[in-house]
């Protein structure tokens, strides 16, 4: 399910609650109502779009009691700062996805073994502490990137739009580009693609030339 | 701010388009208002609720129109699986948070030496890589935690529950515990524990000391 989607769920304290309260058990609509305070209706309706996302699922036990469930795993991320706003979901991977081959990154935490019970509750433990490193980490490079941003502006202009200065400069750094080329690339309209390359031709960054902008420094 | 807030914030549609669109440039009322199609009044509403929870902030300019911008730097991180539903959220680390301190994850990038542009560009390239290769490392460990709790649900018992069944393991395992600690380690209500105990008593995975409950397996 795409982020919009999810955060328009989630964006309901009642919900968030439900949420909260089938996480620790399975539980039927008279147990939730209960529970929250809320009229059986209100929790149907709440039940039935949580449903239709496929975030919960149903099953009808012996009693013929409807009891509701999470049926999916899904992980959702926002970044908001004055250099951008970004939100994505995702599913989590599955076991043939190789963690290794990240470049930047390497995780120190084994998954095979799963024996005994002495075991499975390290690697439980394990997996918890790395799952709030990654989550310092994601902290870290958010800091990181507007420190970065920051000086960017500094050097080459652009004060809070420096996002687009910086997306025009990383992509015009490997070859020479067009402005319409540049303007599918960074996904801003041409003439803002424009006006950004001439103030920055203005400092001296970039250069036009028969192949296209491309930076001053390349040769 | 907590998630609770933010989340309320960010399950509006229109709350977010305005705020990707302050991601990209500062813009005033009259500007949102034509960009999104919607009335002034409304997004007056929309501005002054993203102004009081300090995600945003204004400026008036040397032609008194008032200029909105994103103020601040916020991560909001959701969880949500059959064994749990989390959020958090958390301002970026600032510089002095040693990242090397993580146990289990290294990372490799500086962020020394930004003289340049070609220096700030690559850093730049590195981090935005970085914080690709973090989420898709986060989506492996929320993975494989379910594939953990999985097994642990086979071995163990609790189905659904098993997240609890695990969390009062875990607190066992280093030092036999009371009834009364357990509740407040894990956060679950007296009762529960002690049904959980029982089950897991019955299969012989704990026991019952003068020291308190331990597992069967501890000397």
């Amino acid at each position: 399910m795409d982020s919009a989607a999810l955060l328009d769920l989630l964006g309901n304290e009642n919900r968030r609650r439900i949420l909260r309260l089938l996480a620790r058990k399975p539980c039927y609509v008279t147990e939730i109502s209960e529970y929250l305070g809320v009229s059986p209706k209100a929790v149907i309706e709440h039940l039935r779009k949580l449903e239709e996302a496929g975030l919960i699922e149903s099953r009808v036990d012996d009693q013929r009691r409807k009891y509701f469930h999470i049926a999916r795993n899904v992980r959702l991320e926002v970044n908001v700062s004055p250099y951008g706003f970004a939100s994505k979901s995702a599913y989590p991977s599955n076991n043939s996805f190789d963690i290794t081959t990240c470049r930047h990154l390497s995780l120190d935490v084994t998954c095979d073994d799963l024996d005994d019970l002495d075991e499975l509750l390290s690697t439980l433990e394990d997996l918890e502490q790395l799952e709030n490193e990654l989550s310092l980490a994601q902290r870290w490079v958010q800091g990181r990137l507007c420190d970065v941003l920051d000086q960017f502006s500094e050097t080459v202009g652009g004060g809070p739009e420096s996002r687009i200065y910086a997306d025009v400069l990383s992509s015009v750094r490997t070859e020479p580009k067009s402005i319409g080329d540049l303007s599918q690339d960074v996904e801003v309209p041409r003439e803002i693609v424009a006006d950004v390359l001439e103030s920055m031709a203005d400092r001296g960054i970039v250069r036009r030339t028969e192949r296209g902008w491309e930076l001053t420094t390349s040769s």
